[in-house]
């Protein structure tokens, strides 16, 4: 994975997407000539995938004092357990107090999603999972989702906006609404062969008008080698996608001289399901999973003052001063 | 609520939020110069509160052909059942497919926030819920999970980028920081007193070092019928905050003459939570929900093409044809 | 239904089926030349539909004497509750204790099986049901399985040997080795069509090779008007058949004026599965039902001496006396 | 064990006992002139014990051609897994199309008893078992019943019907019935000392009219040394047999010199509470089952057509082409 | 009920069965002559019935100022819900500190018993329930657990010390030791009758030796009408006692014309079985309850100071001041 | 621990707490001059620790004939099985029959409770336990309650009269009530140290007013060192006393150079929350318990002759013939 670019836009830095009562109190600090220097850790509240570290970086860089500011954390990816102190800031308070609420919201979602990807990589056991959460998250943070997912562990996902971030090759080949339009699952197939670039490997989506196996094993011969894989996206009232039925298709598409395609199966995976197809031994090429990795629930992160001017505190209900954590590397 | 202005982005018209697979097919279509008028018809898989339409229908209004092009939709808000299609679009394929995705992901990440505002809008049973989902979404997308909670509810939000969608006034007074900054919680309250606005309610956050009680006794007596309410945030290890606390408080207050004060209290409500409180007849002022409608999870909105020039069509597993709804308005 | 003949076999008739306890002690009885008039109540110890009383009066005109002996039922078909009784025979005890054995094993598994049929009947809720047990049930009782089902609401079972009981037309057109035989689904219908006698109903098998719909659309549109239903077996792995399966189907059918095709649904069927159609308003035309039936539980039924010459009597842990039920019959 | 000696009834011969519909499309292929060589697979659709086995060889051996037509199967009592096919037939189709319901029935119905009294065979961890399950199922296949029962671990059962079948001595001395007549407990055992050959173990029936123990001291001095053991079958209503019984019993007849009598256990018997007895190590000598097994659930057992004149097929669902297992043992 | 006797014992007046802080710390507060009027609430924090004040009372009227002391309570026997005041006390602290302890732990105790025998005689639906925990509990304190059963609804309890208190003629005829010292039951019975006053109830115990139906119908007939009704504690380990069990009983006393004996139950007699009993219909003359009645869980009663010399006051976690209650009465 | 002095008082003695129908066969056994020499064994029917026997001893002694009478049991504080005897008497009937009810009292309510203490004991893994029953048991029995508890591994109990009997010192420092007459928690505190002896641990409760933490560092450092604990009893509104909390006590009162403070801690501790503080290693000084320890409930004893004359008994139900257990020692 190269660097990747993130952009901090204008209503972040302005201010505006913060707690109002951070901004309102920060006013009246700066009457009362408060700006102490302090220490300020963010702890997780959950087990889970840090994820984010990599954009708050990119924040503090912007916004922290060069020379009195610091700023330390574990990771990008790492595992973190609930009470751990993921993120370390030291600099005057003034300095970045209006951003925790940015920095929380960062690490908290894309923890939430990194988490949910990391579940589905661990339950695949090395068969490549592939994110696709952009159609159940705003547009806005598609990009962060998608970056999200890989360091979760998916081997690509299915954006541009993913792709500056994290730099693999988007996946993806064809939809329903294409096979529909074409009127015929193999004259979509061979639209698709004539029109793309030869790198972009052949997928044929094989359930939108009749049986996956009748569909595949007709498109399979008609492309004559080309085609690297079928993706199955079976829907619910017609028994969703199976062990069995990948089973099955294996089989017939071994028959036909076809074992060569790879499976491609998508349609409401989780790590349950996904750990389903595994243990059965069904032989599946990749998964594909959305909904389940959008839906990752944000991490709690607190921001909680240690210290003041060196002196260790901490509000009730919080062991007072700095966390030390041997995984911190510096920052900022 | 005034009609709020979302702005959609370069990356989100551009494409690069959208399946990639969808601007593959696009291409394929377009050199095969196949571009039927279609139906497509955007279906909930759960049941929950509809949001997304109005930001959905700023994004139709800028890329749908003025005269060709329709589009017809349930309203902001509205109670949707599983099965129902919530919005319509008419017009040639290639004006709006890139759109898909983002059209998806708006609704579907809206409508979570919106329905998890909602239960507890329910629960609340009348008691004013403040939502406060900043600090666990991204910064990207707060204001659009403010206004969500607005549409599923909540009588204010937290931040400025929530208030320029929906134009309710800010909540928030002050936070646990600016207690220990100032070092104790009534020299806190009255620098606050001294340099806000008047029109600025006066609360105070009474749990940051000692017993709520305690410390709300002091600083209401200390501030002469200037305090407006009290803040508990009691954390956990602490015993969260309870129904017998704040009965215990208001009762205390009262025998100090400190009836007055509004008890504004947060720290992991939710719909379970809340009804706890109104059950037992806890006399809560305002409930305060962040990560409960930060989590909200993204209700599932499939995009299908059902008709292809006037013929009604399915993919597998679908009943051909468009949808009719009574509640739909036009909003292209 | 007509009077059904049951024939009694000789293996029955000779004592050979009975548990070799009642021979022994039978054999030491007349030895001892003890042989009272007694009652004997045959009780019911689970809820359930009674069956079998038919054939076991059958077996009872050939042994009872024939005007010393008496014996009382309730009716077949009847719902009957644990601790009823459900037949009392009235004789010197010589004259059937040979039978007794017979007698409740004939009415445990005939209201075993008719039980499962009536709550697949209830179930359905008008809608037909077709009785299917003979592959799971040992041929020598397929008939009287068959004829259970009819007792308990099936209004056509599978075998000629269940006619020759109930005197219902037998239900059943073609099965997937037909049609795998005729190496397609179109063939096979036009190949019965050719052959079988015009007032045996078309009913097309639709799932062997593709995707169901395809199929029978396909042959719909070749029969025209000839085919009267089709019959979906969908196995497990592709889903099975579901309520939304059926809707989907019709919904195609009738887009193609198909529409007055009946579906005719079988696989795993039972009476919670045919709940979830008839609660979908699935529009199901006939269930067939096999395994369900076939395995119905033998409902317990006990043999017990109520009444030696005249004196009230019953073993410990039974309430002496004979039961009297107004239900009852006389069948001898 | 020796060879088992079946008889197959004309009904069954004459296919009154097949699904129609076997008959149906029989006849159409006849007319077609359709009768390739197939193989048909007969596949476990559950775990369990095989059994029917030796009664489907003989009547495979009636009327498969002796030359061209091939049978493999496991063997009686084998373990088989689910998906395991358990018997393939490779033969003209027309030539045993017509047994196939059969086939399956008596698989189904038999491996179902065999699988029930296995599981208590297990249980009762080398304590015998005696199968009783004549009065739960129906007369015409009691036969069968014990047959499967013996091939379960049975050490006997209790007709001459199973007798014939599985050579075993059948079991069973007195009923309540024989008790009551008799008037008196001791007065029975006494009759049947009298009047049965030597050969045939005294068994005291000790619950009938008193107390099992009081009943049990009796007839043991009284009998001096001839008495084998005791038969509880103590009602439900009176607590029924328990552990702790047995062991009071056992401890009262060593206190009288008895402790040489059997303690043989009927009413109720499953593998749990079989498990109950042992786990507690309550002296029991016999358990007698009857319910339980006559309830074991016909196993499902499927016929399907794998290869047509050497070519691998399948219907949609199964994976094409003929099973190989390692335990086959050609049996035509 | 008369008026009970009470005597509070010599340990209790001195102080030694007080939790020792209230020792020390009078001692203290004499020290410092501190020694204001105060009123403490004595509060339920469960649900159930309160006993145990008359001896409260009987001690309060021992130890509190004749003129300036007060005390308030509900009623013995009184349903009492969780947070309710059960006793109010105003006086010098001084004069009842010491006694707080035994006060609280009369409540509870004495509570605990009779909320469980309360339960039982809801559940006997007006069958008599005698209460039998002096086998359970310490026998100090049998008297007063004998009196909780009656305040909870028992008809009667079993020895003298419990008389002493409700003034109930105590239950109970004849155990298993004396029948087996006797060596017969009609022997045992005969003694009793021989020797015992015509006003004590002949009640026979019938399971000791054999059969309870044996042994009852022996005994009854040999009684002619003297006796009064049968006790039956069948051991667990022959099925305890069911309902089953005694309405057989009743139908074969009927058939002895003895159908006049009551038969009275014993043996883990608790609600949920006596709901069985009376569900079931069974034909139960009394029930006789022991450990359930003796294992009532203590309630919590707690002492907390509500006043002093007039102010409200009351520890965190208290609403402060003195509750007041429309069920109080003034017991000194 | 030294030999307690239990008396046994006149009630018990008279044989008034005796279940009455024991006292009525005695006399009838009188008058028919019935008294053999027998053995009764007294049964344990749960699994517990035993207690009570050093007072069954004392009160045996008073009763016992001296050369005739024997008695054999196991030891205070033995673990027991379910089925155990604990207790061998061999004496003349009429010697102790009126004290079975006394004993086995005795021995189910002291056994409850030091099995309760033990399970707390066992959870604590070696942090001391005080017991602390005295304000839920009766007052007459509080003395044996805090020896049982001392019996099940409490290193202290509350009152003199537990004092009396096991010995140790009791423990116990000021109540919520002696704070609030003090009016601060700091004056009450030296209060308590300015009167008491030296040697009396000074132990502060520092949840009456405020936060805890706050009080025990204002007490702390006013105390100079002479402090060698805090008691938190934090009331269930306000959280409870949790693991967590005690955490962070402790390590604000380290940052306080207060470290050396234990922590000792009350309020509805049970095994199962005194596992949580365990496992979670929260720095507990001293866990008390009352409630659960009161509430342990009265192990079932029940008393049978196994022997009469010599020769072995039982009623039916029970394995005749007294018991021999290794553990047996002669307490008589």
């Amino acid at each position: 994975m190269t660097t990747p670019e993130f952009e901090i836009n204008r209503n972040i830095l302005s201010g505006n997407t913060a707690d109002y009562e951070i901004i309102r109190t920060g006013e009246i600090l700066r009457e009362e000539k408060i700006n102490p220097d302090v220490v300020v850790d963010f702890t997780f509240h959950d087990d889970g995938i840090l994820c984010g570290i990599t954009e708050v970086r990119t924040l503090l860089n912007l916004v922290l004092p060069e020379k009195t500011g610091q700023a330390f954390s574990l990771e990008e990816g790492q595992e973190v357990k609930s009470g751990e102190v993921v993120l370390q800031i030291k600099s005057s308070y003034a300095s970045f107090s209006t951003y925790q609420t940015a920095i929380s919201g960062i690490l908290a979602s894309c923890s939430g999603w990194a988490t949910a990807a990391k579940e589905c990589f661990d339950a695949a056991d090395g068969v490549p999972v592939i994110g696709n959460p952009a159609r159940y998250v705003h547009p806005e943070v598609v990009g962060m989702a998608d970056f999200s997912a890989a360091v979760g562990g998916c081997s690509s996902t299915t954006t541009m906006a993913g792709h500056y971030l994290h730099n693999l090759t988007p996946s993806g080949t064809m939809n329903h609404s294409f096979v529909l339009l074409m009127g015929d699952s193999l004259r979509a197939m061979n639209a698709f062969d004539k029109h793309m670039d030869l790198d972009i490997p052949r997928v044929a989506l094989v359930d939108t008008f009749s049986d996956e196996i009748v569909e595949s094993i007709k498109i399979g011969h008609s492309m004559k080698g080309r085609l690297r894989g079928i993706r199955i996206d079976t829907p619910k009232s017609r028994g969703g996608v199976t062990p069995e039925l990948v089973k099955e298709i294996k089989s017939r598409l071994d028959n036909e001289k076809l074992g060569y395609l790879d499976v491609i199966i998508s349609g409401g995976m989780n790590p349950e399901r996904i750990r389903q197809f595994v243990q059965s031994k069904a032989p599946v090429g990749t998964f594909v999973v959305g909904h389940y990795i959008a839906s990752g629930k944000p991490k709690i992160v607190s921001a909680d003052i240690k210290s003041i001017d060196g002196i260790n505190v901490g509000k009730r209900g919080i062991i007072p001063g700095p966390a030390s954590n041997e995984g911190f590397k510096q920052i900022h």
